[in-house]
């Protein structure tokens, strides 16, 4: 199983039993994630930006308006931080201090390029619109040339990067197990409510499956 | 109603309609938001972590383990930027060009400092907690000596901060409309799923209201 070597820029330091370095926990946490958050440095200030994304491969593709400040920055070349959170529950423990959440984050490093090969750009597209909903792109008017133009894509190879998984229960200290208070884990998901469609479309036109059966889960 | 002054660092490029500088949107969606990411530049690599936190008056406060890297690091003074995104729903247009999704960000930035006072330690523990699910503090075992002494919290004056907004239908091109394309929304909201108690707590200790009615919305 490739993995990624673990190096001072990586390396999960704090409850080091958490950290992941395979490829695939990695993989699979970034195809689960809606979003990201995109760092990167501007004259010694930090941007973090959330935004929407693919990986493909061994790589993540950002895509938006050719004015964005962020796809320039990152065209450029400079160092960059994608990070990917999908929290799955509250961890209550007996104690303040044993608190806790349950996650899956991956937190990874690269340099970006601009994608100006248009056979290659169009493809990014397709899997990014797949990566936020999996059956749109063949269903979709695809971009036309002048959308093409004002679109910008980079391709961040990952250069290095580390998974964090928290699972399980609250994990008290030993003498807090007596106390009369409540433990356990309140677990959360990123639910999909009852579609809405548009109001200016026709009423013939019948919601898709994978509009109905989105989740992910 | 106060406002945060534009500037080049937190003025809203893209889609500028969206932005927002008042204290109350931008204090709403950090109070709604679980969940930040952090960013801080160390060697000139950006890092984006997720964590905790919670917001009193203009000041996020974050807390772990005294040796986080990322809290030594911010401790420092060096500058920082805290993005806190909700995503609301998916936008599914007519054209893959005006996919979008409906979602409330904030984006923030400052410089934090070390919270050495016993008492400020206490009480920003006590926001963190109440941030995570309101209610608990009162509850849980408090922090002792020792645990207290583990822990590090940092405190971030905001400096500058813009709050982005996307809500409502897919918005396409007037030719676009007739294509025989489901289009509309579906929402997606954070839930709570039925809370899962420890096996090692005593039976007769009940769920407590706060986490029966656990709701971030």
């Amino acid at each position: 199983m490739p993995t990624y070597p673990k190096t001072e820029r990586n390396r999960v330091k704090r409850l080091p039993k958490r950290g992941h370095y395979d490829h695939e926990t990695v993989y699979r946490i970034l195809d689960k994630a809606l979003i990201c958050h995109v760092g990167f440095v501007d004259q010694r200030q930090p941007f973090v930006i959330p935004t929407n994304f693919a990986r493909v491969n061994d790589t993540i593709l950002l895509h938006g308006s050719k004015a964005s400040r962020m796809l320039k920055h990152i065209a450029t070349g400079s160092p960059v931080c994608v990070t990917a959170t999908i929290v799955d529950g509250l961890v209550l423990a007996r104690s303040v201090f044993h608190h806790s959440v349950n996650y899956r984050s991956v937190v990874l490093f690269g340099k970006g390029r601009l994608v100006a090969d248009k056979k290659e750009k169009l493809a990014a597209l397709e899997a990014i619109t797949e990566h936020i909903i999996p059956g749109r792109w063949r269903e979709a008017r695809l971009p036309n040339h002048k959308e093409m133009n004002a679109t910008s894509v980079v391709s961040i190879k990952i250069e290095s990067a580390s998974a964090k998984v928290r699972i399980g229960p609250p994990v008290d200290d030993q003498e807090d197990y007596t106390l009369p208070v409540w433990a356990g884990i309140l677990p959360l998901q990123e639910m999909a409510l009852a579609p809405v469609r548009d109001e200016l479309m026709p009423e013939d036109i019948p919601i898709p499956y994978y509009v109905t059966n989105y989740s992910r889960k």
